[in-house]
């Protein structure tokens, strides 16, 4: 298992529980229970999930009374980001080459439609 | 091991092979043995992660010849992208924080240089 910092945010992040606990860290921080509410999940289950977001530094914990609060950190994800926005060019010239096929579709069904209504 | 769209790419990003691997590919398509080159790594250990990228719609593979001819898919990288940028306010929010910090110490750093030379 690698262990540079971007190997382990993205392996943190390929779970769709962990990203639904992202996204509800989002509005701000929340108790380990809230967290769990939405899920079918028991609370040690989460709070697995809840430790392989702390390791990878997106999500920190303190103890609140008695209760454990967690609030997300971003700045793994902004790597993510960054390292995301070096492909830009590469999807899009994908997307313009794809609109281009799209327009000679276009153009090539109305001359054919053009020629059907003529014969 | 969850089999979503999003989480299959960033299982398959969750290893700094891999990610070498497409930013070879940026600058267009490789063959296999190209794409070892670089790695102090055997033809089927490569093919492993090949194999991975693939799956998770990376990159595409196609023979030509006796070769094998690799070329990136970026069309997950966007979805990486647009996912990650849901969190820009988050970040941003974050680093505007840290630097009224900075900038509060720096204004106590200079008062109190003020009030040490008036000693």
């Amino acid at each position: 298992m690698p262990n540079d910092r971007l190997s382990t945010t993205f392996a943190a992040l390929a779970d769709p529980t962990r990203r639904a606990i992202l996204a509800r860290l989002i509005s701000g921080e929340c108790s380990v229970g809230e967290l769990a509410e939405p899920f079918d999940m028991s609370l040690p289950a989460v709070s697995k999930h809840l430790r392989v977001l702390e390791r990878a530094g997106l999500i920190a914990q303190r103890r609140d009374a008695q209760w454990r609060r967690c609030r997300i950190e971003a700045a793994p994800l902004k790597l993510v980001a960054d390292w995301a926005e070096r492909y830009r060019h590469t999807w899009e010239e994908r997307l313009d080459r794809l609109d281009e096929y799209l327009g000679e579709m276009k153009t090539k069904e109305k001359s054919h439609g053009r020629k059907q209504r003529r014969k």
